[in-house]
């Protein structure tokens, strides 16, 4: 059903790469037949939605609504423009800006929503700072009329210098993105040496400071923002327990309290996937004193004790060992897991990885490098074998082993590329180029494995890969603002430029096929596919906007109404999302670091050690498994029999590397509340805005 | 003493611009003389140091020794330069470099050495992440030497594209500080759209991931050791007054106090220049039942009532009210104040300034326009003469007025510009271009006060100015490294590029004077100014160095070794010293934005309150005089003989708009140490180490 759901949403939104001014044309029939079936596709989802939510509550719904308007004038739209179109009139299909409002507002999409919401709370603070910035702006343009107005200065390309008014204030606004230093600031220069002090002050208040108080903004509404939604949802869990609490309690002595049976009855209600015996430990540290039943203030923690991915882990025998016992246990056998388990064998992989890298960086001409490519992927081959041969398969591809996945993912699609292409070239004489390219990537991706060799760059790598998940977030964020800009820009400049490949004699090709270009910087600097004629160049040019650089170039050619677009464009994206981006990467940063040093689930962990269930911390496991389990311990271990492994099952807590930010935030927050308190009411947690911060936490946030 | 420190500092750094590259030669006898007059100085200033502290002290201080070294290898470079010189034999003056060490290291800027320090304690981290950075800089170099380097493809200048590995780093590396996108994607994107994924991929990581996690890895550091050194502070000023106490102690019942005679001899003492009231407001809240001593625990908070600015404010009659009564007290002069007090006074004066920046950006030439000028700046000058006909004067021009102060010194440095102008214009028939451009400046800068009428923008004005006095530890930092590498620029590319005036017909003018410059980017861009001639030259070639944009095309003519030089300036400029810029902004902001909501000094405040001094928020008393105080009240006062008056004395606390962001850290700080704590020993509080942070504040603080 989700899935359907942004299959749709996603079918829609890449009509645009179908619709006029298309990468790959299809008839009007047919994308207008494919935007009616998305659109029922919403509107039976939005159905649904009434059906199941209460009817006052979806009216309520500001993301029904808009829904519903949305559908309303993109069918409007169409039915309009295919009529136009029917009698040759042409007209604009404005309504595909909308279309991202699918993406925002399904309820499938609560990130992006958030992301928005935080968007929309930051904006009145980002507009004074924007207006405060504006007038400095103005101040130094006007005060760079003044001074360089009246001076006869040209520009190296032999343009007036500082002429006009407006013309000054665009080009100290690009001077602020750093893109035009120093040629903005040149002639002034070339005049007079003292002229540079007035750049230099207006590149350390504008560039510097106010570039650096828009990311304080951001990044403090973002940290406020997120606080109060993680204080909110913590609230509404415990309230909820609370509640579910006063549903089951039975009295016991002088105290409610809630039967083991009970509990047990629920807990395999909320969790059926739960083991009978992860149930009984659960139940175990709920209920610490074995008196049959569980307290409130246990039974509060059960949502978080669910919470904790306890993985219940059989200690299981490799299936060789099972299958045939005697060759798996024989000598040679041993000796080779021994060697496998060995820190040398880790070395003598990165050693190979390294004299690979050297090959690679040579010339692939010589027969002799490419057979020793064959070499290398044999190598890397045997090495996974190997190690399935020595570790349990199903532990050596469990969910956290990304490492292992990653390498194994690796190989098999070069082996299979690698096949591929030496089948095609003696088959039918003929490189094929997106194969080789395929081919080149995969066993340049293949060396960065050497990284988690080492133990300083892991905890690195693991920030960044938990970082991954809420990436999606900003990338549908930024999706979002591209879709409405590349489809404003396709309207606004389609056709404008045009590209032609190197060879090709058109006139007026050098030019882009626009004799006003003649001599710009932009065909000079041969930008011409640097267009808005289809969606996939517009989605380029938006990008190399938003890395800034030569923006100005880019936008060269167009007359002064179309800086705005680009003005406004640059204010969206670098100015308010790549600063959240930023933001979220801090905020990850931080707590990835804090959480390094404090221990926010020490006291689970204690008592689960406590019940003598055997539990290890999941990193020592997981690096013995890395490091390929050299201990005395883990091989005797590993060679069955011993103490853990009679025992055949053992508890532990999912590693702490691959959790995603929100929920470390989240369970930060909670071990914040008393375990006593109930929280606000529903009505006061749904209202509660980031300003009415408990006392407490502010001062204690201020001084931290 | 401290100045005269400084003095031969700066001395000794801007001897570069008069040595050999020099901007304004002087012959080598009188630099080395300044030279040695200078060393001369610092060693006696140490000998100085020597005497007032103990003797195994001072050589356990690295700052010491430091400054010893640089002494002596500077009289040592001098001595062995000077010979060959006499000689004829051209050597290298590489002491020069050691000069930024006496900045450094000399006891009054504890401010720079601190910031040495936080950089020197985040190298570690950085390092790492800098390993891992460059390791994905190698493998996407890699990566596109397999895929674009044998595609034979060229650049737009038509040179080879992407063929050697070591300029593929290069190049990337480039791109990361997005100073040549879009250039170096244009010829793979030409050839095959697809291949625009590399390059976004790699900004994706590279620029954004890895420069945020840059920024992040600063940040925390900043922060962590920034109150590691506050939390040093405020220990050992706890400790300190401890020991005082246990000093002054004297038993009194059942507790040991220290009586009020005693306490106000040592008040008298450490704080001499505070009024005999403030001492007896500081008795009062310290001896709040009046006893007629003072115990432990208001003892020891002396030191912070002695650090909150309590100013003693007599409400002042106006001088002229008391000079000639009769006239100011009459009814006209009654009128006018109110007149000035109104808010439309304020109002009247903004429309004056809008109608003045219209009349600025208007042409110049027009006589009327020049005219007009006479008068606005006539209006400017009437309104501060009422405003100082209506308030105290002496409060109008207090401390903590910025405002007055700013717009005064504008106005009186105009109307000499002006004047002297207009004067030189008439007798000689002349017009000196430096004093109208400052004039134009002057003009312009009037506009910002406008600023200060909107109370939303007051806020930020005001963060921006607390910033200020750190800004220029930065500065200081900033002056170290350029001097640096502006003295090793200079050693390397002296003379490599000249610059020659736009109508000059030198043969190779438009080349720079260097012909292998022909047709390069650098000289088509006219940039021969921007060279390493001379040290002011050198510095703003850095400025646009740390700029980042068109850096590449800045050292283009330089061979494949000197490029090292600008990688590291990079590295060490924009990776290191920007972030920790940014990061004190960031810093600045939050401890700003905290402090307006949470109230650190109501405690204080209160006591003063309840002591029923009439103390009055300064904030109130500071808005009413900056809305001329249009109140009923305020009027009433200002008019003479009502309460608040009639006492003449008042105590106000300075105002929170004009401390820096280092108190207020440590006031924030402080609040967080129970009052009972004597806080760890000297040498523990020495040693104390940012990450044996109490368990407490570490998880408040990773919870905020």
């Amino acid at each position: 059903m989700r899935t359907a759901t942004y299959f749709f949403i996603f079918l829609n939104l890449s009509l645009a790469l179908f619709e006029e001014p298309a990468v790959y044309p299809l008839p009007f029939l047919a994308t207008s037949v494919l935007e009616v079936l998305c659109l029922l596709v919403f509107l039976g989802r939005l159905t649904h939605f009434a059906k199941v939510t209460l009817h006052n509550v979806f009216w309520k719904d500001t993301k029904n609504i808009c829904i519903m308007v949305a559908i309303l004038l993109s069918l409007t739209d169409l039915a309009v423009y295919g009529v136009l179109r029917l009698y040759g009139v042409g007209s604009i299909r404005w309504s595909r800006i909308v279309r991202p409002v699918f993406l925002i507002n399904f309820a499938e999409s609560r990130q992006i929503r958030r992301a928005f919401r935080s968007i929309r709370n930051t904006l009145p603070e980002i507009t004074y700072v924007f207006l405060l910035f504006t007038f400095s702006l103005l101040m130094f343009s006007l005060m760079a009329l003044k001074l360089f107005g009246e001076r006869n200065l040209q520009t190296a390309e032999g343009l007036p210098y500082f002429r006009n008014y407006l013309e000054i204030v665009f080009d100290l606004y690009v001077l602020v993105t750093t893109a035009n230093s120093p040629d903005v600031m040149m002639p002034a220069f070339d005049f007079s040496s003292w002229y540079a002090l007035f750049f230099i002050a207006f590149v350390i208040i504008n560039t510097y400071i106010f570039m650096s108080l828009f990311l304080a903004v951001v990044y403090n509404n973002y940290k406020k923002h997120l606080k109060n939604e993680i204080r909110k949802l913590a609230y509404m869990k415990r309230r909820k327990m609370v509640e579910a609490f006063n549903l089951l309690k039975e009295e016991e002595g002088e105290q409610f309290v809630v039967r083991e049976a009970r509990w047990k009855q629920l807990v395999k209600l909320v969790a059926p996937d739960t083991s009978s015996s992860h149930r009984e430990l659960l139940l175990r540290i709920s209920d610490d004193e074995q008196k049959g039943f569980v307290d409130k203030k246990s039974f509060v923690q059960l949502a978080d004790l669910l919470n904790i991915q306890v993985v219940t882990l059989r200690i299981r025998r490799h299936p060789l060992a099972r299958w045939a016992p005697a060759l798996y246990g024989s000598t040679p056998s041993r000796l080779l897991r021994r060697a496998v388990r060995h820190r040398a064998f880790v070395w003598t992989y990165d050693a190979i990885i390294l004299i690979n890298a050297i090959f690679i960086a040579l010339d692939e001409e010589s027969p002799y490098i490419s057979y020793a490519e064959w070499v290398f992927l044999a190598l890397y081959i045997i090495e996974i074998l190997l190690k399935v041969y020595t570790y349990e398969p199903r532990e050596f591809f469990g969910k956290t082993q990304f490492w292992n996945w990653f390498d194994t993912l690796i190989i098999i699609a070069a082996l299979t590329a690698t096949i591929l292409n030496a089948t095609l070239k003696s088959t039918m004489k003929y490189n094929s180029q997106q194969i080789l390219d395929i081919v080149f990537i995969l066993r340049v991706l293949r060396l960065i494995r050497i990284v988690d060799s080492i133990q300083r760059f892991q905890v690195i790598m693991n920030t960044l890969i938990n970082i991954v998940p809420t990436m999606l977030t900003f990338g549908g964020l930024t999706l979002v603002v591209y879709c409405v800009f590349a489809i404003i820009g396709m309207e606004l400049f389609h056709g404008k430029i045009q590209y032609f490949p190197a060879n090709s004699n058109v006139p007026h090709a050098l030019e882009c096929g626009n004799p006003a270009l003649k001599d710009s910087l932009f065909a000079r600097g041969r930008y011409c596919k640097n267009n808005f004629n289809d969606f996939a160049s517009s989605f380029i040019v938006l990008m190399e906007l938003t890395v800034v650089n030569q923006w100005h170039d880019i936008l060269g050619m167009w007359i002064q109404p179309a800086k705005l677009y680009f003005i406004a464009f640059h204010i969206v994206m670098v100015i308010i999302i790549v600063n959240i981006f930023v933001s979220f990467i801090l905020e990850a940063f931080f707590v990835e670091y804090s959480l390094e040093k404090s221990e926010v689930e020490t006291a689970i962990e204690q008592k689960i050690q406590e019940l003598g269930m055997g539990v290890q911390e999941d990193e020592l496991q997981q690096e013995q498994l890395l490091d390929n389990m050299e201990s005395a311990e883990h091989e005797l271990e590993g060679d069955g029999g011993t103490k853990p492994q009679s025992k055949g099952l053992v508890f532990k807590i999912a590693s702490k590397r691959y959790r995603t930010v929100d929920a470390l935030l989240q369970r930060m927050f909670e071990a914040e509340i008393p375990l006593e308190d109930e929280g606000p009411s529903f009505e006061e947690i749904l209202n509660l805005s980031p300003s009415s911060a408990v006392p407490r936490s502010l001062s204690s946030e201020s001084a931290a």
